[in-house]
């Protein structure tokens, strides 16, 4: 007599990337493929909705929906910023037991990681037998043990993409509106900002200035900078990291508030907004500020070709893994040796990962200077692919 | 004995488009392949640069320049917003005699049209044989006697692109990120805003409150639909016009400036930055605003294929137009009859578009109701071109 084989349940969790659901595709793909599993189900909203009990089965979602979800961005199942607590592991235990849940799949980033590693503990603890591989994904690429993350190539293509079409426009205005200031995300990192260098060929490309969140912003120096751009040029870009900070702190943070909510926390406006404002007055030049938003990690006419397979590769990994025994491990990309780029995935222990954040390594970035590095450029080209060239007059 | 043929001058004004260039390659090769003019010149920053005397040979451009300039975003001859004085006239034709200047294109909106066609009449007073042809350029497509204009299709297409993606990020975030308001540019109608509304195939699809310059916005009526929006589908997106007014003015004009500068000139932050505000307080719901600024008329990867097409198409037909004796006018788009889209060019005079706005027309915009018409979708749909289909599960 053959054992039932256990289920599977997917969660994605995070912030959402053009290329989640390609983790997501790639893991009920491989799934199918395989036969591994009895049935495969999702968490809606991940831990949120798993806490719950609001989990949908997608065994018999057919193909072809699939193949659609595959290329859109957001999540499929929805995603959360729900951390897990101490409280919710019993919970949670219990709501995988219910659904006989043998394999948890967990598509998302470092918190993510905790939690995979958490409940694998814990579940060993309670004699719960449970096989836990996370998918990496993030648009900010700070997962260590990892050469990039699914996410970041779109994310990075789109603010190279989005450098290069305001310098073209700045330049193009020239006095009607020469200066701009465009503002990325990126949590604890500048990997994402650091993006928007990919498309400069000559040194009067956009951007000029890029400000990391690894390089405290020296306000004169930063306003000295555009001022030599503008001078130089007739125009300037500058690249800012949504938590691009001073030596004191929150940039702007002398600032009053652009909203206070009902419970008094004060909400400022990013560093973009302060810092045109803080450019127009010193140069007397009115300084735009642009804010991509959300539309920098689902812009799908951005997504890079790599990422979207690669992403799918992961996800096709983390089922390998599980089925391969393995737990309690995140699915990593490594650059194979040679000069030709080649991604393969590995794997890494979830402790090793969780909770971490890897800032830009001084190969890539000389923080003190504010500087980045060549060997970062050959690093990022791939994952973004071919920018277009655009070309000026003389 | 032949007359050596006069030359030609080419100048870019206004808001840059992901095509403006498409048009004066369009000129350029027109002018090229009919041998017809002498020396083809170009002015720096339009007006500005035309008035010091600064232009640029463009005769001997390389063709491999030209393919890749035809495909840049910005304006290769620099823009101005410089507006034509009456001191400035005698200035302008002193600038063609010099350089023997026997045709003029220029590529650009209502205020290029105005210049054009008081040149057009001043040169006649002045005896000078001077022909004009314009050739419209404006991602606000608010121009008169022509049925679109180049550089709103592929404007329009980031436009749609961003309120999907958006859409599909914040559905995905729930309770983490749920409301997104976007801030898209138009300076005095909604085509632009607008054009949010073409990705969406159901209820629950974004945007779901668009706001356009052509209706006041209503606060209260305004935070009613994103609560409407948020109860019923668990997110909520707004698209709304970087000039969307309330009956009183200015939206959010009671707020602070964000800036003022040396002159006193006070700076009001857009309306998306004011909603969102209003917003978070009223529903206690904490609302993103998003603000691409440049990026949505210069990002090369929304570029609009025929929009492209186009553009160039438009400029090639000046030089037809110039060619043929027509003097003092524009060349126009129009649609050909039938129920395939077929694009030609047609001609207007200068001073039935000069200075005058195509707000939407009634049967493409309910401005009393706010209400966006199906005949609307219908006309926009073959000008920014397939867009992708974004699934769901279940």
């Amino acid at each position: 007599m053959t054992t039932r084989p256990k289920n599977a349940l997917i969660m994605q969790s995070g912030g959402c990337t053009n290329v989640l659901n390609s983790s997501l595709f790639g893991i009920v793909s491989e799934a199918a493929d395989a036969g591994a599993f009895g049935r495969v189900h999702g968490a809606s909203h991940g831990l949120e909705g798993l806490l719950e009990g609001k989990t949908v089965d997608l065994t018999d979602v057919p193909q072809a929906t699939w193949r659609r979800i595959a290329r859109s961005p957001g999540a499929a199942l929805g995603s959360t910023r729900r951390k897990l607590t101490p409280d919710d592991v019993p919970i949670v235990l219990g709501r995988l037991a219910a659904l006989s849940i043998g394999y948890w799949f967990i598509i998302g980033g470092n918190d993510s990681a905790e939690t995979g590693h958490t409940l694998s503990v814990e579940a060993t603890k309670a004699g719960y037998d449970l096989t836990v591989v996370n998918v990496p994904k993030t648009i900010d690429n700070d997962l260590v043990m990892t050469d990039h993350c699914p996410g970041y190539g779109s994310a990075a293509r789109f603010v190279a993409l989005a450098a290069m079409g305001a310098g073209a426009d700045a330049e193009a205005m020239g006095a009607a509106s020469p200066i701009t200031i465009q503002e990325v995300m990126g949590r604890d990192t500048g990997w994402l900002a650091a993006a928007a260098a990919l498309g400069r060929r000559e040194e009067r490309d956009a951007p000029h200035v890029i400000c990391l969140p690894e390089t405290p912003v020296d306000e004169d120096r930063f306003v000295a900078q555009i001022e030599a751009a503008y001078t130089r040029f007739g125009f300037a870009v500058a690249v800012v990291s949504e938590n691009a900070r001073s030596a004191n702190g929150v940039l702007g943070g002398q600032c009053e508030p652009w909203f206070v909510d009902d419970f008094g926390h004060p909400y400022y406006d990013g560093p973009a907004h302060y810092l045109s404002g803080l450019v127009s007055k010193r140069l007397s030049v009115r300084t735009r500020y642009e804010k991509p938003g959300t539309i920098q990690r689902s812009f799908v006419a951005a997504a890079s070709r790599r990422d979207l397979t690669e992403a799918e590769m992961a996800g096709r990994a983390a089922v390998r893994a599980a089925m391969n025994g393995h737990t309690d491990v995140i699915v990593t990309l490594e650059r194979a040796p040679g000069s030709a780029y080649e991604c393969i995935t590995g794997l890494a222990p979830l402790d090793a990962v969780g909770g971490k954040v890897r800032t830009m390594p001084s190969e890539f970035l000389d923080a003190a200077a504010g500087e980045l590095k060549p060997a970062f450029l050959r690093y990022l080209r791939p994952l973004v692919g071919r920018l277009p060239r655009f070309a000026r007059l003389g």
